[in-house]
């Protein structure tokens, strides 16, 4: 892939349950205080409305994937959605990385099309950084794939790592999520990925980690299939939502809120990340405020500056060799 | 099975994390204001440092089954432990209901080789009220059967509906905990399930539910399999103990953190029953401290007092009918 070297961000404006007006006006807040050059994709009426600074570039699109659509069919017929045409120019190396609050499926659909797998990577999985007892943890795979193999979960664990180094963790933890602590818990899948990651990354394996103790801290990466991750991340997400509201209800809560909140909601945290594929592409959550929106593209501007994609492939390059 | 017409419970008192001594020492204060007669069970040393009031009968046992041990093994070889001398107990009918924190698996194991199965039900499944924005909703499997058929869904949801209106609800609500909302979403287990839910529930099946709307209490029963049903519990326990721990460390939340801490903990509610079988037997935490352990107790005194397994079997009668 061809690299592009002042960063060249690329923003789906298109089918969020956020108005797209919305997205826009805060993006184009975050384009005066940024370094980076914006690419906006939006429909003519979109633009029409608003004149873009010199730090932004609109593509105007004629096609929305919306939330409904089905992925791969939409993804084929509507090559000239505001998604399709991102993807494509991430794909030709116009963009540093894409930002996109779209259909979650035609995202990995058009990312998994265009651009072309990581080296010993057969599935890409959506990474996602949650909040632990001794700080962030990255889960995956958060609902890309509903079904795995243990060998898709040991490059999920491979992934991890390198991201997480790449965040300044240098000896990241792998945890397995499973329903007990024993290595013969689980589903056959769990059981033989247990082995597998046992074999392959010795005491950087910390075994099965089960869904209360997931936020104790205990691991850098937590490694699971998309199905259970997304059971894993939503009910998370759920209860502290719920608790948040009922302290909300109570004034004399108001004061420490604000922190708690912060720390806890998901929504404060940077999108989640498509890895596996060979360039930066982050799905920010469908009802993401403007707020939220832009801290995702921020997540993707410095995830670009710390040359990820670079970092993940050196990594499993060096991985391949122990393998 | 026999009736027992005075409410006799059964207690086991070992292979618990928390100490047998403290366990007891609770039950022995619950005995004193309660009407049921009790039976507990526990080894000789136990029995010897305490005195039992004449509502109790202690019944000495040889053996202990340990978290640790393989369910299967150790209900085939240890037959004079406190967990199989109950549940013969129960299954003989000189019991009305019986409660342990001890092995899951083995609780469970026992159950199924010493209880008849209920007509028309192929597994046991654990179920989890759990707190809502509503009330309480019925969870379950919460991790009895890892591996389960649609038509295995359906029955939980009839066993979750039946007890749902033995504690009131007139008209209960079926979910069913997927991934997204559409009916295709999820695993072919899934899909399947959803159809078969559709086909025999109609309206009372209100859809796929996902792990942020559980909360909601959209549903009144929520069926899963019993791998992403423990994921979803021990998730919603461990982020609702995290951020009641975060907010126990602010001194100006004291106050209000009792009421939330009470409508959140799960160790509040009364542990899991295990349904499908002829028999209330209720599984509380292994961790937990005596003060649930009696909750759990006073759960299944309830259970027994409204005639629980009566009126699962009537409505199983009554839906085969429609089947």
């Amino acid at each position: 892939m061809q690299r592009v070297h002042k960063p060249v961000l690329g923003i789906d404006l298109m089918g969020a349950d956020t108005p797209a007006e919305n997205l826009l006006s805060a993006v184009l807040k975050l384009a005066q205080k940024s370094d980076a050059h914006f690419v906006l994709f939006g429909t003519a009426d979109l633009f029409a409305k608003n004149s873009c600074p010199p730090s932004v570039t609109s593509v105007t699109v004629s096609e929305v994937i919306g939330m409904e659509d089905d992925p791969l069919h939409a993804v084929r017929r509507k090559q000239d959605s505001s998604l399709c045409v991102g993807m494509k120019k991430l794909a030709a190396g116009e963009l540093t990385a894409f930002v996109s609050a779209g259909n979650t499926g035609a995202l990995m659909a058009s990312a998994s099309l265009m651009l072309p797998l990581l080296n010993g990577i057969d599935k890409p999985a959506l990474l996602t950084p949650i909040p632990t007892r001794k700080g962030e943890m990255a889960v995956l795979d958060m609902g890309a794939n509903i079904i795995c193999t243990a060998t898709n979960l040991v490059q999920f664990a491979l992934m991890g790592i390198a991201y997480q180094k790449c965040r300044g963790t240098s000896h990241p933890k792998v945890g397995l999520l499973n329903i007990g602590t024993e290595a013969k818990k689980g589903t056959p899948l769990l059981r033989e990925a247990y082995q597998l990651l046992e074999e392959k990354f010795g005491s950087t394996f910390i075994g099965n980690i089960e869904g209360n103790q997931a936020f104790q801290g205990l691991a850098d990466v937590l490694v699971t299939d998309g199905f259970a991750g997304n059971i894993f991340l939503k009910t998370a997400e759920g209860i502290a939502a719920v608790i948040l509201e009922e302290l909300g209800r109570s004034p004399e809560f108001a004061g420490a809120l604000q922190t708690l909140h912060t720390r806890l909601t998901y929504a404060e945290y940077p999108g989640a990340l498509l890895c596996g594929v060979d360039g930066i592409v982050m799905k920010c959550h469908g009802d993401a405020d403007p707020k939220t929106f832009c801290q995702t593209i921020e997540g993707a501007l410095r995830l670009a500056s710390h040359n990820l994609i670079d970092k993940i492939k050196s990594h499993l390059l060096l991985s391949g060799k122990y393998a």
